[in-house]
């Protein structure tokens, strides 16, 4: 829960203040003394009576009524500073920097369980412990540098970590990236990143909330809340962009089903930020870069055009973009005939366009606003840099001028952090945003390239049999049995092939019959059935099923045969594997041998609708090899994608399962058998 | 070739001089001037007599004997110039900065032949045209900036593009690399990237040469000047590492094979760079990022102790690195229990080791002892920034001293480019190298840690029946036919399928029983066999045979039926394109639906050592499959490294081969066998 009273408190006491600006007491004062807030400004420290020309008081209770409080004091002296503030001043807003709480153990712990406590009760915001604090357009409560300028629709930022927050601060302002507020959450022991993600969405406004989130998150508490908002963010128009850190061991915990295994906890958060429409970043260059990315007007297709005055650099972005599904398409002839004579002799005007390092500002505007009008083009990359002989500020005042009136986002690559630093400062100042290196910016294009909305959540619920799938699986634990699960496939509709228990040579030849060639016979008994040579394949005619029964039976414990319908065709698997917060892992791939050496899986979380199933098989590198390749049928994708909806809404029915196999299923066309099924709950 | 005169000049002329410095003519001068170039300088200007303080001559003529001439004079008055310095004063090295030449079009090209004979002829250096020059300890030949203290044992930097090379060297200085010496070469007439790196090991000295190399390469001339070189330098204990852009168009040129078609000329440039032991990078940032871990102590192994007084970016790192294979080892307990005695309560020892943001540098550097001493740990990463209260001048000039005392590698991650920049600078002024993002630097030591040295080249010639092969080839032209293609299998000595061609029943009966079963058996005359169903697999009858037989000969146009043995097992395939100037790029894979749905292949050029050959495959995805998987036996990665050796045995002897195609080769264990041959001259 966030108050109004963080966001634009009318008065701010900073607990523990102090003369010296090297102290966080000090500095914390300091930024928000020089910075725009507006209220009153209140210091309390039991030795001096004005810190940095601001009103001081003694201690807390001497304080009149105060909207934030923040805290730069020990932590033991927390909790008692925090009850005074929430019963006797009416606070409703804690920022407390101080570190010392849950990272050195269980009496620091208890301190943070009984702040999050008073806060709770009183209906106060509660930030930190252990943080660098909260800036906006209202107040600057931090107690780090840069302080930059916060701007209304500027990008927000949300941090589990304080330093890892000024440290994308740094990379992302001195890119030219402007932002409308910085959270800094450190321990989250009342508000973590998601409450904040939650209090955007909840408070969005148009043309005044930011339109680009960027997070670090170390761990994430609230997946389904973050779900829910990220999606609803997404759906207002913004867009939002997240490091997760700290990448699961994989294979950490056992799992008791093949596919089981092949999931950790990493994919549950890489699938939440599918799902919820969040771009995963890998390390702060990539998230300021995205940030940056989304600083520029909405990018709108594939196509790109370059204009650069030297070579390299745009053959270098041409690269990443073509292998990475982006086009720098060639202009046609009579294009470039136009162009052509605007350029010095010897310029290229293929696209890349290079007008050459001796390529004037002039130049430069009329490259652009000639690709602003191009219907084959959907966004522009300058790249100037300085070989050190003149200025570049005609040529950047260009670039900010075209980023004003053309409608395509234009991209800048300034590559001369030395030679023209003064020019890319006053760039930046002048509000232009910029990218150092081509293969940096044009990973991002790609990444937003790349980009897919959200899908809708749907209704669940559509099993037929919903009572009695309830009833075959109450009360189970552990693993399902075999002839359960067979059943249960029945129930849900899932074709798998039939099969009959028989113990007479009789018997056999009356199920071989009536179940058709090919078959598998199976003894029933032995645990493991392969081992004794129990199982038998491709058994097409009755004398083969005659003298199999008679060597089946014979092994020792068999208690019977089992005859059963042999599948033939492609093979693959659906698998379900539960994490904690997260819900389900659904997962679909190719099946036996494949996925166990080539790894080639999709995976969601539940639940699923038929858009995304399809998403998901279509992703799959082996995708060719359902839609049918060489000769051979595939499967069809309609009917894979309705087996996982079935298993989706399975989930959504029998939330107590823990993981389930389908592996294989076998078929062709439109028949799609479950071969195996194994289901732990 | 490149002269001592280039490298170290007793006179330089600079023609077209200026006295504005912010024309090359002027920038050149002022340069040369303004460096550690102690020889006698003169000037060139019709319409000045002294410039920049500096002896100026109307014209060449009048000049002394010049060992090193830098032309920045109009295109068209190059070669007259060129021609009277190499024939009247003796010059042996010209850099010709000027643009203008095959850029512009054909009078260009020609005008740059013209300089490249004249050159040639006097024995003399031409660099460029369209270039920044040439920098060395000695002199500073180039028009921009920024010009870098020139150290012996620095890194070189070779470059196809002028303003890449300064923008390189931008990124580069500002993270504190050191050079030695800088190559632009244009549009290298005369002389290209391959030609200086040749001269690099050709001149190497212990000590005083650069024992990093960094290239810009455009377009590679020179492949195998590029490949002899490289490896002897590597030899001699130099690394390489390159950006070598404009990728192909895959599939650009049409190919008569089906692994042909799969091979593009970027993969030659890949395959090259392995065979070479050079690091291929994909932008600046990456390179220059090598090239700083490269100016570290050798790093001997994959485990990393990360240092760091921010939780964040030790995540990071660990996260990448351990996902790329490398190890943050957790330290063990009683190790963790000698340092935490050092640090402050709260700080983590398990590795990444957190000394808090409170950390000092006394406790830095012991941490860095610490794990300096550790066997377990091969090299150290600290990360320090700052929050902006107080100055980091200690703590960096405790990793200056360390790195300068300790054994192992000690990078360094200097995330604060804002709060702390002062400091960065002065660390980079006493000779530190840093990185400012974790994961740049975390994707570098993955880079280096999965460097493998060059193969040893082998000796060629060792396959049997060598007259034989040459004779049954001589003269061949396109494609050729496939008995003639199992003749030259047999010859080779690689298995295949027996086959017989019959055409009565008795003979098909007879070749049944000699072959022994399964058969496959196709009629023999009709073009597309499947099409008129003239092709049975898996023949295991007498009775199918007669079968089998009647209606093959009753085909239309049938001429015979081939009787043949049938291949089961896993199918692989070996591939072979040549690439103009490479020569022949030699692929390996899984065969069938596998290769052209999961494009699993490994590549590398001929001639292939064994080594390499079990490189490759040993590097595919699939080599679980080779190596038997799930009870299925696979092949012996012995038998298949030995055909893919004779193969490239084959391309010695009969280079005029432009593909082949080994797909499928069948089998299991030791049996491998080549069921179809396509081969194209």
């Amino acid at each position: 829960m966030i108050t109004l009273q963080l966001i634009n408190p009318k008065s701010i006491a900073v607990i523990g203040a102090s003369e010296n600006i090297e102290k966080p007491g000090g500095k914390a004062l300091y930024n928000v003394k020089n910075g725009t807030f507006e209220g009153g400004l209140y210091a309390v420290n039991p030795k001096h009576e004005n810190i940095q020309g601001v009103q001081t008081f003694r201690n807390v209770s001497e304080l009149p009524q105060i909207d934030l409080a923040i805290l730069a004091i020990p932590a033991n002296l927390c909790v008692p500073v925090i009850k005074s503030l929430l019963e006797e001043k009416n606070t409703k807003a804690v920022v407390v920097l101080s570190a010392g709480f849950s990272e050195m153990g269980p009496i620091g712990k208890k301190m943070e369980k009984e702040m999050a406590l008073l806060a709770d009760k009183h209906q106060a915001t509660l930030i930190g412990p252990n943080c660098i604090g909260v800036m906006n357009p209202y107040h600057q409560s931090v107690f780090v540098s840069p302080v930059p300028k916060m701007e209304w629709g500027g990008t927000a930022l949300v941090s589990s970590s304080g330093a890892t927050c000024v440290f994308i601060l740094e990379s992302a302002l001195s890119k030219g990236l402007t932002f409308s507020s910085v959270f800094s959450v450190g321990n989250a022991v009342q508000t973590c990143v998601e409450d904040v993600v939650e209090y955007l969405n909840e408070t969005y406004e148009e043309g005044k909330s930011p339109q680009t989130i960027l997070m670090y998150i170390e761990s994430i508490k609230k997946p389904q809340l973050l779900l829910k908002n990220a999606r609803e963010l997404i759906g207002k128009g913004c867009r939002l962009a997240a490091v997760k850190s700290g990448i699961s061991d994989a294979g950490g915990r056992a799992a008791a089903s093949h596919t089981g295994a092949m999931l950790n906890s990493d994919m549950a958060v890489d699938a939440l930020f599918r799902k919820a429409g969040i771009v995963r970043c890998n390390s702060r260059g990539e998230l300021t870069a995205m940030g940056a990315v989304l600083q520029h007007p909405k990018l709108t297709g594939k196509r790109i055009a370059i204009i650069t005055h030297a070579g390299g650099p745009g053959v270098m972005l041409t690269d990443v973009l073509s292998t990475g599904g982006m086009k720098v398409p060639r202009l046609s002839d009579e294009l470039m005939r136009n162009l052509r004579d605007e350029l010095f002799e010897g310029a290229s005007t293929a696209n890349p366009i290079d007008i050459l390092a001796t390529g004037t500002a002039e130049q430069l505007e009329k490259c652009i606003r000639f690709c602003d009008r191009l219907e084959s083009i959907d966004g522009i990359v300058v790249i100037f840099g300085s070989p050190g002989l003149f200025s570049n500020i005609d040529t950047y005042r260009v670039i900010r001028e075209q980023q004003n009136s053309c409608l395509k986002p234009i991209y800048t690559i300034l590559p001369s952090i030395l030679n023209a630093k003064e020019e890319m400062d006053q760039f930046v100042d002048e509000g232009g945003v910029f990218f150092e290196d081509e293969f940096v910016l044009g990973n991002a294009l790609l990444n937003e390239s790349r980009y897919v909305a959200p899908v809708e959540e749907k209704e669940t619920g559509k099993l037929k049999n919903e009572k009695k799938i309830k009833a075959l699986l109450k009360d189970r634990k552990g693993l399902i049995d075999s002839h359960v699960g067979f059943e249960l496939l029945d129930l849900m509709g899932v074709s798998r092939p039939r099969n009959k228990f028989i113990s007479t040579e009789e018997e056999a030849i009356n199920a071989a019959q009536e179940l058709g060639f090919p078959l598998v016979m199976k003894v029933v008994g032995p645990a493991h059935k392969s081992d004794v040579g129990g199982v038998v394949l491709d058994v097409v005619t009755l004398e083969a099923v005659r003298e199999n029964f008679k060597r089946l039976i014979g092994i020792k414990n068999a208690a019977g045969v089992e005859v059963c319908q042999m599948e033939r065709g492609l093979e693959v698997l659906i698998g379900v594997k539960k994490e904690p917060g997260f819900g389900h892992i659904i997962t679909c791939g190719l099946g036996g041998i494949f996925v166990e050496i080539l790894k080639d899986i999709q995976y969601t979380l539940a639940p699923v609708t038929r858009t995304e199933a399809l998403r998901m098989i279509r992703s799959l590198k082996s995708y060719k090899l359902i839609q049918g390749a060489r000769g051979k049928e595939g499967i069809s994708e309609e009917v894979f994608a309705e087996v996982i909806c079935k298993v989706s809404d399975l989930l959504v029915l029998v939330p107590e399962i823990e993981e389930m196999d389908l592996n294989p299923l076998m078929g062709r066309g439109h028949h799609l058998s479950a071969v195996d099924v194994v289901i732990k709950m």
